[in-house]
């Protein structure tokens, strides 16, 4: 396969995965994922990203409380938390690296599933964070249980999401022209 | 190679792009791009995200005087003006859509900057985007002028970024322990 297909395979095959496996991340593919992450682009270059790694069964439990829709973070086999610190975009930043280790992870067939809705002061007392860090999400990962039964996503067509020239014009219109 | 030595070789080559050559990036190969933003996880699926492509060059040029940092939009090929509309996290769902479309057109061969400061009412009425949609970045595409000369990447070191359970613990102790 070409390495556009690739990556356009891991794209399409790339699902959020609650259900993991118990087997260990090998503490090597740990620290490859979270070299993908250090190499991701920041606003002027700043790098103001903070990753924390978590695989403490204990605290990954507890992590897994500060957010009503993360039970499944008690179940990886470790976890990324990420915080931002003097981030003028922490958000983008923050979400550009995560993506890319997500990816990278997924390409070694280790799932992983966005979360929201944490309780920042809880987490950050886990993770004994200095004030001035901003936590953006944390992230469990593991190999899922269920590879095979990974589903088609879901979207809309993107006729109902992506224009030509200006908003109206549909993006069909892009290979009528030249 | 292996499926992840090329997302890390994809990774590790992907430089921010601003020299573009003249060559136009197909129509069917922007539509491959934009599929792949398409199919990007959002926060509860909800599919925030609206694109417009834009290959016009004197709007290309009139995008380019919207930012003090985007000169090089006026030489893109192409550019993605990404908005979302009623996110509740228009950032992170926005970065993770453009991330995934900026890695695969780098395996496509196709080089991209991310830029900031937009003047967001000028973007929006350039392109005509409704009044509740909220600009995230226009992202200028194109195949670069010197790909040889892409340089390396200058980050700090995991040491600096990254921590093993807490804040403060190396996160060299991960390989210590295992």
């Amino acid at each position: 396969m070409e390495r556009h297909e690739i990556v356009e395979e891991l794209i399409k095959t790339n699902l959020a995965v609650r259900d993991f496996k118990e087997e260990d991340v090998p503490s090597d593919v740990i620290l490859r994922i979270l070299e993908v992450g250090r190499l991701a682009h920041s606003s002027k270059n700043t790098q103001p990203w903070r990753f924390v790694v978590v695989r403490d069964k204990a605290k990954l439990y507890e992590i897994s409380r500060t957010t009503p829709t993360g039970a499944h973070i008690a179940r990886a086999s470790f976890a990324i938390a990420l915080f931002t610190e003097n981030a003028k975009l922490p958000e983008i930043d923050g979400a550009r690296a995560m993506e890319d280790m997500i990816l990278y992870a997924w390409s070694l067939g280790i799932g992983s599933c966005w979360i929201t809705n944490f309780d920042e002061d809880r987490v950050k007392k886990l993770l004994k964070a200095p004030a001035s860090w901003k936590l953006i999400t944390v992230i469990p990962f593991g190999y899922p249980r269920n590879p095979k039964r990974l589903g088609r996503k879901r979207r809309k067509p993107l006729s109902e999401l992506a224009y030509y020239e200006e908003y109206g014009r549909p993006v069909t219109a892009l290979s009528e022209e030249r």
